[in-house]
């Protein structure tokens, strides 16, 4: 027995005036997530614990069995792994936006005019010049530019603390923030030092750089800051296939999620046209699956696309979004062998096409599989699957769930 | 007000081809426990948590309100216990098979062609005398056979500790193993050595036993070796009577249950013909059960053959079992004076048909009584439970809302 999982990202929502009352998910056309409901059981997911909104760092470890509570250690090292960036323990790991300050140091635009890629590494090749000619005291510093105007910074050494603030004000209008040590001890302080130096030695260097004075000249944003938030380490998480017993696969574009399944073990399937975008390749990543599944137990399919569309207020691309995923469960249906493979689709999260927020309600489960425990639900939806067989379980249940479907769940007691 | 709980061991299932894609217990007539379903609140209970297969021994605790986590601490003490034999904390017990091994100490039968008790006798009384005339370097050892050819071995003494692996290699056609110590204490090595002494002690006695040549003589195959597993210690459990307030009785017969039972402090009630086989008399505990309300205000009521015939992967005996079950509760709705007393109706576990081991699926329940707020439910099944008022609980949960029903539920702060 074999299992795929599907998670959509933030495909669950809540009902929408303009969509006459329905979410998105309810709109949309989805003959094969349908068939999964109908054919299988169906539920409710507190990913993290009801009315909590999830992070998709936290939601994502939930889903794949662990204690966030125990694990989580924060988002910068996870994303920083998903990119590529070697995360030592003890490494802290940040991150970063390049951004438009003004001369008082005021954040005109978090996103530096959504800079893009070849700018991006213009300006952190520079940043890295800086640091080989002028090197901090104290330690190592890494900063690299990963997705358009997104970046990541790493500082090694001794003396460091996660307890430490972000520079990142999370809105626009407002000042830069210094960070501040968030608890007493030396190593909070020392950080939050090291973070404030480079701050100010980043904006120099950035402040005058070629690529900016041309952007201005076009009437286009400088990236003359960098805003860090999110600290993190290399969480210690046990491999799934240790835990589990499993061969697993993920298939994920987003460094974030490519970062949590990496330290989970997961061997990662990299999918020519699999973006992370609106554009992804659906269907490349269903083939993708089909095809793990025969040197893996688990295949886990993650796609951002849906969230995107609910980040952006754009709830008529979000159903778009959800019957693309629709055809990637299609597919899956289609070329996988019914009677050995069970397949699950939910979301990591709610989230609020009003609100264009992560929110705390329920996401919908459907699972099917053989000797599945059926129920009467005929429609993947969040209000149709809140009447399904599994009831409400939390984030962390769903895959003793799936491996007990497997035949591998672990017995307690004898 | 009053309460009797009845379990039957394994009774839940999962949809089953031969049976129109129904479980044995969907597939059954059962007007009696249908009857508690209509009358009363129903749900489903993940004895352990979500998707975890319970053990007998763990599903029983939960059952009976413990926190498994915290006093579990093996089924070698619970089973010794139940068979009459006394466990004092520190002692160690572990599960035996009178087992047949070749020459070469490979495992060709793990019941030794399922021994009757009158041989198993013998030859457990030729390892008592052994054991008197060579008795072991340190502390004391007692071995016992109980029920065809299952046993226990208990070892009292110091430096003795739970960290040992099992000699049972728990299949056939491998090599009996060589207890070893699980961590790197004194004690563990020292439990290690004992056991593997007590192994070729017993081994020497039995070869050449006259009962064994016997046997061999009529083509049967010689209990030649003693395969030991499941070591515990006797648990802590505060007596169900201190925690709840309640005078509690159980009606088992099988050992380990018997055994939890007995730690919990219930008056255990001796049914002539309960056997904890098929062939137990189903109205036998029903009557035993309305007897013992009289002067008991909780009573226990365990059936074992349910899980029985899903262990031998037949479900149209499975079908039967459940139908007995049926007429048991039958015997106590129409005996018991319902305004006055609670039913609550449940399984320990799933055991799969398909795969003949216990399943993390959860189990229906269904609780009739006076003010008990009730449903839409009209069916004691997986499927129609899974749609009761109750919704999904925990095993651990059933014994608050039980005591609450009989008034005696404990309020958290003033």
């Amino acid at each position: 027995m074999k299992a795929v999982l599907v998670v959509a990202d933030g495909m669950a929502d809540v009902p929408l005036k303009e969509l006459n009352a329905k979410t998105p998910l309810e709109a949309a056309q989805k003959p094969s997530l349908n068939r999964v409901a109908q054919l299988g059981i169906c539920g409710m997911i507190d990913v993290i614990a009801p009315g909590i909104p999830p992070g998709s760092d936290t939601a994502h470890l939930a889903l794949l069995g662990y204690d966030v509570m125990e694990v989580y250690s924060g988002r910068g090292a996870l994303e920083a792994i998903g990119s590529g960036i070697d995360v030592l323990p003890n490494d802290l790991a940040f991150r970063c936006n390049f951004a438009t300050a003004d001369k008082d140091f005021i954040v005109l635009d978090r996103r530096a005019g959504r800079i893009g890629n070849d700018e991006a590494a213009k300006l952190a090749a520079a940043i890295t010049k800086s640091l080989r000619e002028d090197p901090p005291e104290v330690g190592d510093v890494l900063f690299k530019n990963t997705i358009e105007h997104r970046g990541i910074l790493r500082l090694s050494g001794p003396n460091l603390s996660t307890m430490v603030s972000d520079t990142d004000p999370h809105e626009t209008g407002v000042k830069m923030l210094k960070a501040r040590p968030l608890d007493e001890s030396e190593e909070a302080k020392n950080t939050a030092d090291i973070l404030n130096k480079l701050s100010q030695q980043f904006h120099e260097v950035l402040k005058g750089h070629p690529v900016n004075k041309e952007r201005e000249n076009k009437g286009l944003l400088p990236a003359n800051t960098v805003l860090c938030r999110g600290v993190g380490q290399m969480p210690e998480l046990d491999p799934l296939a240790l835990l589990y017993g499993i061969r697993p696969a993920a298939i994920a574009a987003v460094p974030l999620v490519r970062g949590i399944c990496k330290v989970a073990g997961m061997r990662l399937i990299s999918v020519p046209g699999a973006t992370g975008t609106y554009k992804t390749d659906f269907i490349g990543k269903a083939k993708a699956a089909v095809q793990a599944l025969q040197s893996h137990d688990f295949v886990f399919v993650h796609v951002k696309a849906t969230d995107l569309a609910s980040h952006d207020g754009k709830p008529r691309e979000k159903i778009e979004m959800i019957e693309k995923v629709d055809t990637l469960v299609g597919h899956l249906l289609d070329n996988v062998y019914l009677d050995e493979t069970i397949i699950a689709v939910t979301a990591d999260h709610t989230t609020s096409s009003i609100t264009k927020e992560h929110s705390g309600e329920p996401v919908p489960v459907a699972i099917i599989g053989p000797s599945v425990r059926t129920d009467d639900v005929v429609e993947f939806g969040e209000r149709a699957c809140a009447k399904g067989g599994l009831g409400r379980i939390y984030g962390r249940d769903l895959m003793p769930i799936l491996l007990n479907l497997l035949g591998k769940g672990e017995k307690a007691g004898s």
